[in-house]
């Protein structure tokens, strides 16, 4: 399963190179991901009232070519791995309407309670909106 | 009363003009605000333990000349107003050793409660720090 | 003349407190002068082509409510002043479809020279489509 | 060789999770390439005025423990390759006097023309001076 979100570079985002930031690709990978969730039925928000953390625990990106201030975006975010205990995704980033990929990347997060800090298993009624959305795309 | 603290700029602090991004400069207030509370013995960690926040509720800003990448900044805070419902400030930033403001401003915030969000008064135990400190500077 | 633009907060626009951090109100002003001017016909890009810069002079934000993470604001950019010195804009954020203003802010940028760094007046060929959206407007 | 920075966690750095938000590291890792490199006699501004840029093309970073506000941090940087087309650094970031890595990274630069954006040959005055560091370190 794929999800693609769409947005302008922003000037605040762009460094003295001229080009954005590497920083901020790591910042709109975040944004793929959020989307991600969103489309299969999770909302972050309801999960941090559930007390339930997601702390990112690994990333990676690969830059090509520099996106510029006003550029139109599309993020590609797929789904690696999606359990009980961790996610892992994939990210593209191209300009609208461009097969070049511009920066690619990868995080994986795990889950932990809010009260204790410690890495836990993600309840069922968030895992099973992440599983019915992985098995559907397989079959 | 005046706190003076000391840093570089930071190459993710510039834009594509080439120069810190305005916004960069709001982000200083707050680190000269948090370093003039250190200076009196307060510190926001021990606040928010007691379920203490600080929300800011204005900010100006006013910019003369831009600061560079790399550029050794002194950040010179000034309490206007101290009290049990808010605190003012006043900023002015140099580059080290210059006279020439770069940047001034003014940020206002005042105290809330993390339970209720609601408008709170400053427990003794944070004010009588403040109160002193501004005391014995008129003596 | 009027001009909204529309976004989700960013999950890394949020501080400890648990809202969007100040400083981040700023950038988003920013967003909105970038979408006023090209609802005018202006394009940044041109400016910069054309050796154009455009520095902000002063910021001005006041703090009523603080906006979350996703949630879908409205930010409404106003024309407060577009001569050929200096452009002055106020900025209105709420959420989306609600009235209550969260902040509102005020910023002014005058037009310099990059291969000078001093001040300029900006050419007809730009100044002309400000003045023609704000005339339209008062006709 | 290895170079160390240190700095305080600034609370604009936190993000709703109440600890360090996981771009803030890839930033934190850029002023210990800037320091690294100080160390050894070079200065990116001299760089910049001779037209050579040094885009990031490659990024990893482990989070083992959070980061947050106000802790005092320990920036190690240490050089892996540095060769007149790339340099690769990696990053232990701690709090100061504790042994436990907080967060891990890698970078990869090359370097670029500031006129024809094409990479080049980083020009023996600034590759004699890595060099001769990590020579001297060597015997």
């Amino acid at each position: 399963m794929s999800v693609k979100n769409f947005f302008r570079v922003h000037f605040y985002e762009t460094d003295l190179m001229g080009v954005v930031h590497h920083s901020n690709y790591i910042r709109w990978f975040e944004t793929g991901r959020v989307e991600f969730l969103r489309a299969v039925g999770i909302s972050l928000n309801d999960m941090i009232e559930d007390k339930i953390l997601f702390p990112i625990t690994e990333i990676k990106a690969k830059y090509f070519q520099p996106a510029k201030f006003d550029d139109e975006i599309e993020l590609e975010t797929n789904a690696l791995a999606l359990t009980k205990v961790k996610m892992e995704f994939n990210y593209k980033i191209r300009r609208k309407n461009e097969n070049e990929i511009l920066v690619s990347g990868y995080s994986q997060n795990v889950f932990t309670s809010m009260e204790t800090g410690k890495i836990i298993r993600l309840p069922d009624k968030y895992f099973l909106k992440l599983h019915n959305a992985v098995i559907e795309e397989m079959e």
